[in-house]
């Protein structure tokens, strides 16, 4: 059992198993092209069984060592979810589970430990930005259902129904053919630009305030943590310092004291 | 009385009145649906009676228990104005109130305590741009009187009127399009780029001016103020220490003058 | 002299200007509608000439009473350039000068002092930004010289000459249908992307990094000199304490010292 | 030699080269234009043949004088390879190499300090981006392998290969018409919203974290060192009072011992 656990965590292991994503990921890739898939599209599949194999093994393995602990690290579930959907029944209706097989791919993301740190920064501020997420849904909620009601008549295409409209919502937000939209609208209900400008200017500004409050995040985690050590040192060496002048002045205070005495 | 306001501040009740608004939200929502209309439209207008109803004695309860301390809560206005905008009739000429029915779900903004404090942050950040967007609004009214007068002969359709320039100057601050109004322009009057381009760098530089105003100000309440909480500690402990030797100090010379004395 | 400097240097002076600026910058806008032409064109002319005569007026008594000290301030040299096109002929072939006219508007940020600190703000963040504008206006035109030679006979449309393509890549800069254009040209030069993407990623690196120095720019001036301000006063307290610590210590030799002497 | 180092470092020569880097600029622009090429094409061969001459000299003249050093500088070995580009033979399949002649421009970043400066700080931001833009290129690839497989036969102009579909993903990526791409496809598989929205907002939000790095880094250089300059220097000052107290302190203990010891 033992042995298991340092062959498990051994270095070569883990590159063993980067080198199978790799190369799965380029043959998962090579899947694509027909030319390919015709000349030697049997030998892709192997590969592909293949490291469905081993990565199937390597995650038996550590489910044998680690037993339940195996589930305290999230990563070790991402990686367990990844690869249980690729080896679910790829057919018929589940044809879209056979194009998310490359899902497998973000493995990578779990093994290598600069990317698993830049991942886990990335999710670590997203709790902070739970308020304002959910005040955009809800500006995007409230829009949806107000532009439905004014704009189906006039533009079903953009406005037809609730779904339809938060799509076209979400597009301005991106301000992405916003202009177009808001122009056709407005021949037959010259008012829609103030909606529109309404709009813009308020899930703007939110979007902006997102993004802001990820820089201050940010900007806390690494400026300010960084100004604070260097202040801290400073106070470490002051504090030495006046210690050190505290004892002077009570070895002097003795020296007085005997004095005194006398 | 006192009662009635232990009633109406007690956490249940703003749960319940949270509950009335989510459910609300569906009924609104559903509404758009012409399918949920035509199976339930009778029960979804009862249901958006009934919320709207107890939003009314919610408010007719506070406005008896505040009385004009009621009005002093900004918050509360806010609600005030968007229930009585639902109880006016909505009909004919009114029939844009009834899209407007779904801005009482806005009201979970101030009845959720997290969602309060980051709309109160960003009205927060408002004041400290008056200056920066009047700079802007005076950019979009001269480029737009320009823009009128210099190319409404060739493109009506963009520059036809005053407030015509100022909706396609307001897209292209948004750079959406600007390129295709600024291409069909210059084919009649090629030196147009000149006023695009300075236009296009100029209001650029104002609303990332704009931006910078709020992300700076968002620095100076979260790092900056985070950075000196933690300077005061330190400036707090140190002053402890200096006080300490000024005592020793002090003590001692009490010491030297008894000697002195003898 | 005297009282004529006193009389323009008035408050009620500036804000006579700042209202005949508005009333002026509405005629201004007025005159862009034929409806108002055809009902009072006669009398926007009139106010128009009134306005115009007054700036002349205002700007005639400062030259006087501040004489060669006028052009110091460069706000001034602003006011008189402005001043002086709305007094050249607007006929013919200066009929774009009818047009900037309303440039006179624009007197409003020199004569609103937060407008001018607002302006002066923007316009004092340019200088740290030479180097990097040169590098952008380098890339800009290597780009353009190469994009004219490898794509003129395909798309004459969007690079048919230096400047042709001078505008289109500055269009690729800011992101507005780079993709049609890029495709267009992939049709018949598939290797086009390399360059697209090459170009994208560079101008929009070089663009962020303009954007970063101004929002670097703007942190110094506002965060980081107000924690050095807090760090300044903390300082100076510790400062007084140590002062006084050094009094007390000094006073106390002087005590061992007469001691020592008897 | 000495004399040759000695003259190549001269500021006037490297003044003279950046005329030279200047003018063949200019020619260059001027042989995109057909009608410079038909009045003087012949002369701008000819200047853009001297430039190229004085370059090789020039760069023959630091070879001789620094020998293997030469290439310890990166910013030569880029003036050398881009000047070798220039020196083989430009025609036929080499036509391209005919237009990176412009490229010969971009020494003047290798010669003026400023530009230097500017470009070896957006280099040096790289580095530590590798993880994040790593992680990009995964989304990347994932993405386009996974559009290719579900919306090839439903979109092949936009995710016809592996490559068409990465090339479209990045300019989804930019926003740039990604609205669209997004409708077609959802005319006939009305769930593709699920993946587009999914892609745009991990796009973004890794992009978006890769623009904070940049500018996170930016400001440990510059803000965080400044502030941390300011600290240094305040607590030198109180480090040179503490010694001088702590001075004050010993001679008076030695004051005090010589009174003991009588």
């Amino acid at each position: 059992m033992h042995a298991l656990q340092q062959f498990i965590e051994h270095r070569r292991f883990s590159q063993f198993i980067i080198a199978v994503i790799v190369i799965n990921a380029i043959t998962l890739g090579m899947e694509t092209s027909p030319g390919m898939m015709a000349g030697f599209g049997h030998w892709l599949h192997v590969l592909d069984t293949a490291a469905l194999a081993i990565f199937t093994v390597e995650i038996a393995l550590k489910l044998v060592v680690y037993r339940l602990k195996f589930f305290r690290d999230p990563w070790n579930v991402f990686d367990l979810a990844i690869v249980s959907v690729a080896l679910m029944p790829a057919s018929g209706a589940f044809s879209v589970l056979r194009a998310m097989r490359i899902l497998r791919v973000l493995r990578l993301v779990s093994i290598v430990p600069s990317m698993r740190r830049v991942v886990a920064a990335l999710l670590g501020a997203l709790p902070g930005l739970a308020s304002i997420m959910a005040l955009l849904v809800l500006v995007l909620y409230v829009a949806s259902v107000m532009a439905t009601k004014l704009f189906r008549d006039v533009s079903p295409e953009f406005f037809g129904s609730l779904g339809g409209s938060a799509f076209t919502l979400f597009q301005i937000m991106t301000m992405e053919g916003w202009a177009d939209i808001a122009r056709e609208l407005m021949v037959v209900k010259p008012w829609a630009w103030v909606f529109f400008l309404g709009y813009l200017i308020v899930s703007t500004f939110t979007v902006l305030n997102l993004f802001i409050a990820v820089v201050v995040n940010a900007m806390q985690e690494h400026v300010a943590e960084d100004l604070k050590a260097e202040a801290d040192k400073d106070e470490a060496v002051a504090h030495a310092e006046r210690v050190e002048l505290l004892n002077e002045i009570r070895a002097l205070r003795a020296a007085v004291q005997r004095l005194e005495a006398r």
